[in-house]
């Protein structure tokens, strides 16, 4: 254990950025964004390392001997699986292992935790390639997606909860002498305040985004001090095992349990979340998913973090240059086939058109410049089939193909377009549906994949409404707006931040509403419907540990 | 308006201190807890007020035309009806009132929200000795535990609520330019954050202590930009209606809504705390009492925050000086007549004695050696009546007066002595009950009032399972320790806290296991069923707003 105080001081340079950062809510990462910024044969190592582990045991955990070994996970590029098995046990077995290794780690002080947690960062880096591969023949999401938002970008939100972490953990002092003056004599106590972790943590994955949305509860346990099993989507395990397997690594090496987080792999026939989430030794349950079972997950008597389903509304009220902002738009519900959470779906425009530097377009026409945009997009050889990637699940195709079934007037269809590389691979662009004000019953619910509802109102006060009532009932991770009006802008920040959501205003070029970044955006604001946690506030951390404080006289 | 932003800059010393003594866990107040480091004629002042008020409506409130006139106090002294009547109103109107007021309240910045709290608190500060006598004819406690609790210690947890908020809503900057460099530009976005108040709050207070348990909720839901109504309990309203007047005047000098806070009294008969704990508008619930009606407010699909009934243990290993050791017990079981939360219930200690400077004292020595220092408190003419105060409730009063059906040997038996100043005082001294450790079914309840469990076990470490099994199962809000051994100190520090119980050590003299001061000792850690909250952590702070983020191109 000597090697981990001295990780904290390794790691010294990147803590007092990150800090910074923090609460200056600027720019910062230690990861670049691109993957030029890696080793030059970084990309082949990872091609070699998806074709080595297709059709293999994953062989790179340490968690004793399996039970069994199983894997159905298909890529949405090739349309077949993968063949990747990992290693399954008994709930009892899980279990056990996590409360064995509960005694040690939280044992561990904080700012050890923190050096030896981000130095398994450092080590995630340097698989970044074969995560992007092994994203890719997961979720579908394109090569440079999957480079950035499992690589970099979850690095950096993994490194923003051991950030707060260790800040709320370090606080307060760690033992004082108290001293209260009583007239003739002073009362003198020796005291202490430690923060006791609530227990065995369980993350629970989703499908489209297996590290981005795993590892900020992951790291958020294990920085406050609570062990953790991750149990993923039975369709996307490939990426987070990867980053498990690091963290083991690093346990090992610094004579920590490797158990301190396991993998805990299920098939959609066998599932085991519910058994692991409502075993009595799991504390603390984050969840990433429909909104369904995070209902339940939200029903257990447990301290737990969710991510549901919500509905992105934009507001486009008046704009300078219609072409940019329908560029934005249409970029926006293409990338990955509109499977993120972030992706915008409800497009509000008033019936009588909207003011622009070449003076009132029309519903008709601002109707027609986002079908456009979209088709030249991904028309484009270049563009399209990058900025799609490909469709993770048949559910989501299922429901593009049934488009009629949604109600509303389809002006644009879903199609195919060829990806040179992945002939086989499942794509579908975004259709459009245009609807009317007072079809809310249609459009109130998340049509998870690419689908846009355009929705014709009477004016951008009733946009505004709607967009609000949206958010309150059926929950909004994020929402755009475009006004070139003063009043406007501030009714729209009042009305929709009321409804706890954020709004991002006149997104143009290359800014767009689906990004969040660490550090300074914080991600669903758990104020509605879509979850009932924000990554990364103080309360993220906090409600996974209980301050106690001891007396000595 | 214009007073309100110099508010801030007013009391900076106040906030810089409290800041201070927050991260430090060190002693600080701005309120001497000394009556003598008041007004001389504070006293004569607030026995006046007691005088006027009673048989009198309360008039020092402005929410306006009451709909009746209530109010049934009695005091524990007197044993007869204060007649002091509160203006009462319909649920909606306290609704209406609440989220009309919550318009202007939350947009208020949260520094000019500090400096009107703060400014509130310093002319709560004048009527301390109004709020004293108060304090006594409705909870029975004693006049020097009547000035502490519901003056200056009050107004401590009321600051540290404020410091606490004020911290948390100002650790991210308002707003930033955020830059993001692309390679060949930089993505440059205007940004702002917002702590967004999560809307009309509840404060269900408790009999015993009308302020103390009621003023951190209150301020913490003010600070975060929540308005309130505080709902006491129908027998002890007239302490926070003092509170609440002198909040209501600041707040109409400053322009601010009265109804930013609202006293909402009821009567046992006609009951309103359901009907405004789940009224939609309701979204912060803080409640004090007994655990059923907790279980309830917890099972409220709302942000609530609860402290209820606990099992309070003393174990007692080894010990330098059995006497002062037992007087220090003593006195923390007869202070307000174990009316406390925090009063030590379950004394264990072990069947073959303790180990002590004179030698191994026996089991029945030691048991001796409490009652008898109980006996010469409670007879002392001059300690016995102002440690005991009165018996708030007649309820409590039956328990002690039909210790039979509690079950065990009743070795010392609750008798009541003289007040000289109020004959007819509701007095109870403790009782002691010896069971042995297998009756864990009779000795595992709250058994609220002067009542002291002495269970006799095989051993320290029976004695240290017992406590901790007690509060894991029923909740606890302190344990008391003696031994002079360091291992067996660290074992029982260690198994305690794992149950998030915090122990005091080998208290003696003027320290009481009792006593938790603000800005040092945590109240309550939330982690055990004797509550879900902890005063004052940021975790009580945090969950009472929301961060929403703007982007702006």
């Amino acid at each position: 254990m000597n090697t981990t105080s001295s990780l904290f001081e390794k790691h010294d340079n990147i803590v007092n950025s990150a800090l910074t950062a923090l609460h200056t809510r600027s720019y910062f990462t230690p990861y670049p964004e691109n993957p030029k910024a890696y080793s030059e044969d970084g990309d082949s190592k990872g091609k070699n390392f998806i074709s080595s582990v297709m059709n293999n045991n994953f062989g790179e955990l340490h968690q004793g001997n399996a039970n069994a070994w199983i894997g159905e996970e298909i890529s949405p590029y090739l349309q077949l699986g993968i063949g990747v098995k990992y290693p399954s046990y008994s709930i009892d077995t899980y279990i056990s292992n996590a409360v064995e290794a509960q005694k040690n780690w939280s044992k561990i002080p904080v700012k050890q935790r923190a050096g030896i947690l981000i130095e398994a960062l450092d080590r995630i880096k340097t698989r970044f390639f074969d995560i992007t591969y092994a994203t890719m023949h997961t979720t579908g999401q394109s090569y440079m997606m999957s480079f950035q938002a499992s690589g970099p970008h979850s690095n950096d939100r993994a490194l923003e909860s051991i950030i707060t972490g260790l800040e709320e953990l370090t606080k307060y002092v760690a033992e004082a002498e108290w001293v209260k003056p009583m007239g003739k004599f002073d009362l003198k106590l020796k005291k202490n305040w430690k923060a006791m972790p609530k227990g065995v943590g369980l993350v629970i994955g989703c499908s489209t985004f297996p590290i981005w949305n795993t590892v900020p509860a992951l790291f958020a346990n294990l920085i406050t001090g609570n062990v953790s099993i991750v149990k993923p989507h039975p369709k996307a395990i490939l990426p987070i095992a990867i980053v498990i397997s690091e963290l083991q690594k690093v346990f090992i090496e610094n004579d920590i349990d490797a158990c301190t987080v396991q993998l805990a792999p299920d098939t959609l026939d066998n599932p085991i979340t519910k058994l692991l989430a409502e075993h009595q030794s799991v504390k603390l349950v984050d969840y990433t998913g429909g909104s369904e079972f995070g209902n339940y997950i939200e029903s257990l008597n447990k301290t737990v973090f969710t991510e549901k389903a919500g509905v992105n509304s934009i507001i486009i009220d008046s704009v300078v240059d219609l072409k940019t902002v329908m560029s934005n738009i249409a970029f926006s519900a293409s990338l990955y086939s509109g499977q993120m959470c972030t992706a915008p779906q409800n497009i509000f425009i008033p019936a009588n058109g909207i003011n622009t530097n070449e003076g009132l377009i029309s519903f008709d026409d601002t109707l027609l410049a986002l079908c456009g945009a979209i088709n030249s997009l991904v028309d484009n050889p270049k563009a399209g089939a990058p900025t799609l990637g490909a469709i993770q699940s048949e559910v989501t195709l299922k429901r593009v193909k049934h488009l009629g079934e949604l109600g509303g007037n389809v002006v644009l269809e879903s199609k195919s377009i060829v990806n040179e590389e992945f002939k086989d691979a499942r794509i579908a662009t975004p259709a459009v549906i245009v609807m009317d004000e007072s079809d809310y019953n249609l459009y109130n619910k998340e049509c998870f994949g690419p689908i846009v509802f355009v929705i014709k109102t009477s004016s951008t006060e009733s946009s505004i409404a709607l967009a609000k009532k949206l958010s309150f009932e059926k929950g909004a991770i994020t929402c755009g707006a475009y006004t070139t009006d003063k009043k406007t802008m501030q009714t729209i920040e009042d009305e929709m931040n009321e409804a706890y959501t954020p709004v991002s205003f006149n997104f143009t070029g290359a800014a767009f509403i689906n990004s969040h970044a660490a550090f300074s955006d914080f991600h669903v604001t758990g104020g509605n419907p879509a979850g009932n946690a924000s990554l990364t506030t103080s309360e993220f951390i906090v409600k996974r540990f209980v301050w106690v404080g001891n007396r000595f006289a």
